[in-house]
């Protein structure tokens, strides 16, 4: 491959990137109440006024991530969007119970009341990461021992006791790992320790080696397959919910755990990651008729039961642009560029909206458009951002090592 | 339209029917344990052991219905089956809390510990319709008790204090009224008085009003829209949940409306049930280019976040063929058969599956088929013999009113 070809992928993804940018900063602000507004129709126009704690969280966390790393983004109006995303979400996303016990909040009104609470960790990772980065920016502690806080009651509730989570206890209900939870407590590792020191790397390091460890068990069928759930005891579960993978969770560990193996070591994770985490579940989840991923698939090729199966979303090739992308960079093994050409070929042809900006979410499984959307109640301003961020970035390093002649050959 | 033609539709209706039976008795059943599998493949294999209580409760309801009033199914070998169903039911579906307090299920293992519980009526109300069918069948008086005292607790529920459900009160959280709800305690009504006397028809006239009133609730916009969800006092609710519309549910409310109509009256029942719940949905919710009724739509013509919105269901096809039959059944108005016969044609070309038997369950936009499966966590033996029978007995009804000139012309 050429650095031209290089080039010209950082070029449309460096476009891409700016334009989805204006785009959530131009129709997503609530100067009202504060926060988000994330379900934004084709045009930007705000179609439901709820407010997802999930994608409040991401949103704060990308524009300070854009505002602290990248020059051309370090502009007061994504800073000030970020404070107030952050003090709409410290002033509202915690709910207590009457035992006094708190979670937060899955949905909220426009004006910041709940809606739903989740009996599930995420909402509680998007706020940390939300409040971790945004103390970066700011410089306020205050807010960054909040984050630590609130890590500490996650740990708590994943490996000691899940009972504040809410769920029933049943006796047919068997404990069952979910690869979602150490992947995201992962990521909030990396997040934590990032650039803070020895000291804070090594507060982490055992949760963080946890959840690798957790990762890997999701790795079953003698090698050959990720499986999104298994039991606590990292056995296979029956039924279709222990048969259900799903290839873009399995790229996004993947470059979790390439990250981590970058830092830790060892090199097996490196092979492991890009192995079974990134080029099996791509093999597997490529639809050899239409192209694009699956979101869906049964081991075993039985059909799965979630109607959405098929259906080809913008979030798991974002992952997958990512992954690939990592892998290479850190491996400059000449199939892993190839596939990344594979997936960018499809999601740029796909999901771009040249007419309005931002990206579709939803495809039919013959790419056809299925929902004309750019934001709702799961697609905010993240994976997006986050994947042209990073290959932003990945592109920019390839090209300088070598423009530098410091590469192990040609790109 | 010609007796030919409708005898045709009787014939074909018939014979689905009848190997939409042999399908289920020959693969669902589980000799172990009692109860329904209902996880079954294209060919009828169990892809998963999990049995979900409100097709279990279903499963017990038909077998009952067609045992006892079609002497062709009058037959030991379902009788047996709805036994062992009915006795898997009362022994593990009822689940009790640790304040003593009792809901049923949603799922359970196979040997029936109970998996998940919602916090929503539906799995009391199929738990109800099989007790009171089944009473019906052995002539189980304890059976028949004890399906009324369930439904005393759900009117309690929905009536008076829903706290049993198990559902946080959150200060955003608005209550809503779900169409859902009073057309499933109409058709529990329905059940519960059938054929039992005056007195006991007396006993759920006033729920039955309530219900109907509640339903005509959800006609908004001037009379030209049903929505799925209101508020409490029945006004439009804001955001996708309160422009969300369900084809499929607003023509099976049509039909149960059109059911109390018939023996309660008034004579405007019967026209809005007809012109509001029957003719509007099913027009707006037909695919004008594919041919098929949308799953979800939005009222204002926006795209629902549902990803599954434009999937074409068999269940909405299922109510549309009994709505419209019986709504010709009930007046002879020339159109209602065209539109029952614009469905059948539609239904019969695309669901049933020729070379295994039953039906597909899920076919993408376009008519293909979607996910392969005969019966999953929400589809199992109901909708589809359901409309079976009642069509191949509104049928009958129609060619023996006609047969004895006693039609008001020609059908």
């Amino acid at each position: 491959m050429s650095v031209q070809q290089l080039e010209q992928f950082r070029e449309t993804i460096r476009n891409q990137l700016d334009r989805t940018v204006d785009f959530w900063l131009k129709y997503s602000h609530d100067t009202q109440y504060g926060g988000f507004f994330t379900c934004l129709g084709r045009d930007g126009q705000v179609y439901d006024e709820l407010k997802y704690v999930w994608l409040q969280g991401r949103q704060v966390w990308m524009y300070c991530r854009l505002y602290r790393t990248v020059p051309r983004f370090h502009r007061e109006d994504i800073l000030q969007a970020a404070k107030a995303g952050g003090a709409f979400l410290r002033k509202h996303a915690r709910v207590s119970n009457s035992s006094g016990q708190w979670k937060c909040a899955f949905c909220l009104t426009r004006d910041g009341r709940a809606v739903k609470v989740q009996r599930t960790i995420f909402s509680e990772c998007f706020y940390i990461l939300a409040l971790d980065e945004l103390s970066r920016v700011t410089g306020d502690k205050d807010m960054q021992v909040e984050a630590e806080q609130v890590m500490a009651q996650l740990v708590h509730w994943v490996q000691v006791d899940p009972s504040g989570l809410g769920r029933p206890t049943l006796p047919g209900d068997t404990p069952t790992s979910s690869m979602a939870v150490p992947m995201m407590l992962l990521c909030l590792v990396q997040q934590l320790s990032e650039a803070r020191g020895p000291q804070e790397a090594l507060k982490y390091q055992s949760v963080g080696q946890w959840c690798v460890q957790q990762i890997l068990r999701h790795v079953q069928r003698g090698g050959t397959a990720v499986l999104e759930s298994v039991s606590a005891d990292g056995q296979e579960l029956k039924g279709c919910q222990g048969r259900l993978q799903n290839p873009g969770h399995a790229l996004e560990a993947g470059w979790f755990l390439l990250q981590h193996a970058a830092q830790w070591g060892p090199q097996d994770l490196q092979d492991t990651a890009i192995t079974q985490f990134i080029k099996q579940p791509f093999h597997r989840g490529w639809d050899k008729e239409h192209g694009g991923l699956f979101y869906f698939l049964d081991v075993d090729g039985l059909c799965p039961t979630q109607l959405e199966w098929s259906m080809k979303l913008w979030w798991p090739h974002c992952e997958a642009l990512v992954a690939f992308l990592m892998a290479y960079t850190q491996t400059r093994r000449p199939e892993l560029l190839e596939s990344f050409t594979q997936v960018y070929n499809y999601t740029f042809k796909h999901f771009p909206d040249e007419q309005s900006g931002e990206w579709f979410g939803y495809l039919a499984q013959d790419g056809k458009v299925a929902l004309d959307f750019k934001g709702g109640p799961f697609k905010g301003f993240f994976h997006v951002p986050r994947c042209l961020l990073m290959c932003e970035n990945l592109l920019d390093q390839l090209l300088q090592e070598d423009g530098a002649g410091a590469g192990p050959g040609p790109i």
